[in-house]
């Protein structure tokens, strides 16, 4: 234990407490600071974020940027910023990592807590490539050089699930509407879902060449499936922001000239 | 050959032309109609819907049920419709199928038109069980006795793969915008979408107990989440009415006292 590096963690919020917890089992020297006093098993707790600092590494996973900037002031060896935020929250704080002769880590966790020290649980890393502590916290992979990309993968990967979840619970209250049960229709829910999947690369081929030229399925079709769809949910009294937002989306493809196109040709709507 | 009945496709689309493909294929005497006169090898083209409607079983699938309603006038035996709806228009059809002792299944193809004829293409049909005719598609599934269930399936699953699709070229436009290639990104949005996809059963559970309590993942979290997403969305100059309607009605349930709750709240919201 003598030889390891005493680590820091800011903010014990669900994900915070498990990265402590997770660096403690590891056998590191851990020091914890949360806004609200809070213990961590076998950590020490400090009274100030510049206690916390003296740690060789200061791992930060707070709330929003707005809480963790003001803390940042004292001088910190290397932080491993695990705080959401956009790409250019992290470049900000990486280049006043840099000015402040600060080692940065941008890190983000695509995992929910009880995953964490488990392989489950990647860790997608960009800025420094020395990374070692977020060994304890699961599966790291580092993404690029450029600090922003972390928060650029993990935006892109969240959206995408909240998506998944929109349209999955949409799709649960319409069947439900109809007295179908989540047990029943989840199943069918899932395997397609895994169907869908595998259309993902060339879909996103598409995107890259702007050849949309389908003998599968026209925008056309689409759109007048996304109209039915909208209706169904207004015949059955449901909410339509979602049906009606992806609606609106596809149709502004179609009417700039992507009927014929493949539904990879809505990317052309949203670039712009 | 003597012994199969005689079947009619109404309507020659990719997927119209796909099914009376397959049926030739598995020996069925095939007549077909369509609006501009088209061919399928040995099927015999017919000149008006009223010749087809001589054939043991008729098959439809049209663009609308607007344009399908007006075709259907002359006696039918069996009507397998497979013409895209609401639950509403394919309970319609039922009734007047019913009123003039029409045979009724209403089917919906859950494929692509070159999927049909392999048992990757799974229909779902309701109404009556009697679906020989749609063996020869691919593989059938009965959903239920109501007319209305299959196009209430169909509706619930095309929503997900719409929402699947939407949310995935957002994610691939925003990490286009820095410079990522779908090649790079999709592998990993294709093993977040397995991983999602098995959390699907427990949120689907949430929604039928009703009880949203969560150590996992709250949804003050995602709420700001989906802000910090549509602000990059926005830094990158993209469009933003899939984030923006996802964070609307996730806010929603978060201003509705869901705050706490797991993301499986904002059902109610969609529920109203």
């Amino acid at each position: 234990m003598g030889t390891k590096e005493t680590v820091s963690v800011l903010g014990l919020g669900r994900m915070g407490s498990a990265l402590a917890n997770a660096l403690v089992e590891e056998g590191y020297e851990v020091s914890v600071w949360n806004r609200t006093p809070k213990t961590i098993p076998n950590a020490r707790s400090v009274a100030t974020p510049q206690e916390a600092f003296q740690s060789d590494v200061v791992v930060t996973c707070l709330s929003t940027y707005d809480v963790q900037q003001p803390l940042l002031t004292g001088e910190i060896k290397t932080l491993v910023n695990l705080t959401s935020g956009t790409p250019d929250e992290a470049r900000r704080t990486a280049r006043w990592a840099e000015d402040n002769g600060v080692e940065y880590v941008d890190g983000v966790i695509m995992a929910v807590p009880q995953q964490i020290g488990t392989p489950q649980a990647r860790i997608l890393f960009s800025g420094n490539e020395n990374h070692h502590v977020l060994d304890a916290f699961g599966e790291p992979v580092h993404v690029g050089e450029d600090a922003g990309l972390a928060a650029l993968y993990d935006l892109a990967l969240l959206g995408l699930m909240w998506s998944v979840f929109g349209g999955y619970l949409q799709a649960v209250a319409l069947m439900g509407s109809e007295g179908i049960e989540p047990r029943t229709f989840t199943p069918m829910a899932m395997s397609w879902l895994t169907e869908m999947s595998t259309l993902l690369p060339e879909m996103g081929e598409e995107t890259q060449t702007r050849s949309y030229e389908t003998d599968v399925s026209a925008l056309d079709i689409n759109v007048s499936g996304l109209r039915l769809l909208t209706e169904a949910n207004e015949e059955q009294g449901l909410d339509t922001t979602l049906p009606k937002a992806l609606h609106a989306l596809f149709e502004r493809a179609q009417s700039n000239g992507h009927g014929n196109h493949s539904i990879a040709s809505v990317i052309e709507e949203i670039r712009k």
